[in-house]
């Protein structure tokens, strides 16, 4: 792979996030595809650690997805494998016989059965993925767990990521402090159903398992499934998260316990931040971009119109020049196919309106708007005017950089 | 606007089309937006020319598509005007009297009445178009008509486009020389709903207008309706045929008229040519491709699938980098949301199969492949074995040149 520059927009440090008790992890460099860098990453629950996923809708998932798939139900968790290098997508039989081998292998590692191992894999489609490379790898990553440092955790999941991406929540519920810890990788093919390329979020909070799932899939719909950067939605996508139970309180057993509340915002919360460090390390990126659409006939309505504002290469590219061309958001808003009247129809980039009524603003200041566009951070607002539905979607600009990542990434 | 440099698939020359009886037309430089080029076609048709016509879905439609919405149940047409480096869309009332007073200054030059006059614009989205600047020009314009040559037509109608685009047909019915001449512009914003950007087909064949309109719609799906550059549906997208009814021939009255069938194929010929062409100018392009999906449920869903691997920029970057990546392939056909199973797919590059079963083909080739890449036309298949559905896409590559000339289109 060809080492392409950090992004611009990359964070300027990053957090160095406390252990979360009842899991420890160590990475490992299998050699999987990668040379001189970790492509493994295993992290090991305590007993009593309950799990929740959202997971690609894809119609070609990854083998690695389709185990997560079959493992989910029973929501207990001891093992956590993933690898960088090869999505183990698009492989078959083989494919199946090699998650179900490194399962073991980890399962044996760990003291647990296959059924508590959860797997995720991201990388080129249609490898077959060598899982005999794991067996000695795991065995040995197994002898050095430990609790920190959690960037290593976020390093060893990157593809053609430019920086890892970690954060986490500290809270405190009825005097007990609670931790939730989160990592993700991006940074193509990004444009999730239901879920995202990789992400994985671990909290010490004793929750039940189906009480973390509805929590962890209400807040997936405005972070993670509401960020694109090239409108492809991978074979791999994965959102976890484990809960160990550790924090000394009772359980959340329940979405009506009031404690669900504060713990899903601050999960939303940890997702949210996930999912924007997704977005600035999107291939190419070089602006942060939000799409928020207003006044249409539903929540649902606005945000495909605000998904296909946010997919539009003309859109993505104008915002790349810098060019405050919002005739393209009109195009974007006409090919969406929900319900828009041209004629109600106004957009503003930032606080400043360029289009009212159906045409372009009375007193619109072409060199104002243009000064707006050279940002880093942009906000595009389009009202619709028929209704209260509203969303946003994030996403970053098409810029030559995601032309030379990708016209060369596999080679 | 910039100058980009000719799409190296342009065509090494351009047809002479002969005269269609019945039309005349002319073209001048009205000084819209572009310098030192025409941008202001006026087409004049004799008495009895019929008009068909296909339309953008695009909900923010422009204001001459939405004249010609109203014009077209009529069937009737005398005068085509078209100007490019504004598309006059997006400009409320003034974009409604501008089309307005066009209309009114065509028909007086022509000597006809305004819904006889059909109208298209392109270029720009949200600058108001100062209907003034035809008032002198279309009088002018109305003195020189001619019948030949039909590139400076093709030319004058050009925004983006790299080379003009125009193609014809002869055929004979009942031993009656019939003509078919048509012309069209791409290069960006090409992800025609049910139209094209623009297109303009004139015969001289008599044939009933709901038979044209019919005709029209049938062979668009093939067409144009099937390709698509960038996956942005335009404000403008037209597609409209005239038919002035001048060759020596009874009409074709209805769709069972065997010489509907034999004019039908003619037409269809043209207008799949022009899509191409379309499709060879999209913006920044390197490569053509055709995008075959068999096998699905239908052939609708075979369409959705098609469309959504030539859409994908994954797909496309990697076309461009000449990388034989079908595993991005592979990934597009999950996202699709179309019944498709993994384990049964099978994708073909050329004649070169790939991927089989659900996994990559036993004696996969990837030298071959990687030859086979280096082609200027290609072929990507994918098999899906559920049904007998199937449907072809036609795209281009994504490149450099795509981000290049979007980054600074409107400036």
């Amino acid at each position: 792979m060809a080492a392409h520059p950090v992004s611009p927009l990359a964070p300027k440090s990053f957090p160095d996030l406390p252990p979360v008790a009842g899991v420890r992890f160590a990475t490992a460099e299998a050699g999987i595809k990668y040379k001189n860098r970790t492509d493994v990453l295993l992290m090991a629950f305590e007993e009593g650690t309950v799990a929740a996923g959202v997971l690609t809708r894809s119609k070609c998932s990854s083998a690695a997805v389709d185990w997560c798939r079959a493992t989910l139900p029973a929501g207990v968790a001891r093992g956590l494998v993933v690898n960088s290098g090869n999505a183990n997508a698009f492989t078959g039989v083989r494919g199946r016989q090699s998650v179900a081998m490194t399962a073991e292998i980890a399962a044996r590692a760990l003291g647990c059965s296959t059924g508590e191992i959860f797997l995720a894999s991201t990388g080129v489609i249609g490898e077959p993925l060598e899982a005999g490379k794991f067996a000695g790898v795991l065995d040995e990553t197994a002898t050095r767990l430990g609790d920190t440092p959690w960037i290593e955790a976020a390093r060893a999941i990157m593809t053609t990521d430019t920086y890892p991406k970690l954060t986490g929540a500290v809270l405190e519920i009825d005097g007990v402090e609670v931790r939730i810890n989160g990592i993700a990788k991006g940074s193509g093919m990004i444009a999730p159903d239901m879920a995202t390329m990789l992400s994985f979020v671990v909290t010490d909070m004793p929750v039940a398992a189906p009480v973390l799932q509805a929590l962890l899939a209400r807040h997936t719909r405005t972070s993670f499934n509401a960020i694109t950067v090239d409108s492809d939605t991978s074979t791999s996508d994965t959102l976890l998260a484990f809960a160990t139970g550790k924090a000394a309180l009772d359980p959340i057993a329940g979405l009506d316990d009031p404690r669900a509340e504060i713990f899903g915002q601050a999960l939303a919360d940890v997702l949210f931040e996930l999912a924007i460090q997704v977005v600035r390390d999107g291939e190419g990126a070089t602006k942060q971009v939000s799409i928020h659409v207003e006044g249409a006939v539903s929540d649902e309505s606005a945000f495909r119109i605000a998904k296909a504002i946010a997919d539009s290469p003309l859109v993505k590219t104008a915002i790349a020049g810098e060019d405050a061309n919002w005739g393209r958001v009109v195009m974007a808003v006409g090919k969406a196919g929900e319900p828009a009247d041209r004629d109600r129809l106004a957009i503003r980039f930032g606080d400043l309106t360029v289009a009212k009524d159906g045409e372009r603003a009375e007193g619109y200041d072409e060199a104002a708007t243009s000064a707006y566009m050279k940002g880093e951070e942009l906000d595009l607002t389009v009202s619709l005017g028929l209704g209260a539905g509203k969303a946003t979607v994030y996403t970053c600009d098409l810029t030559h950089g995601y032309i030379a990542i990708n016209g060369d990434y596999r080679s």
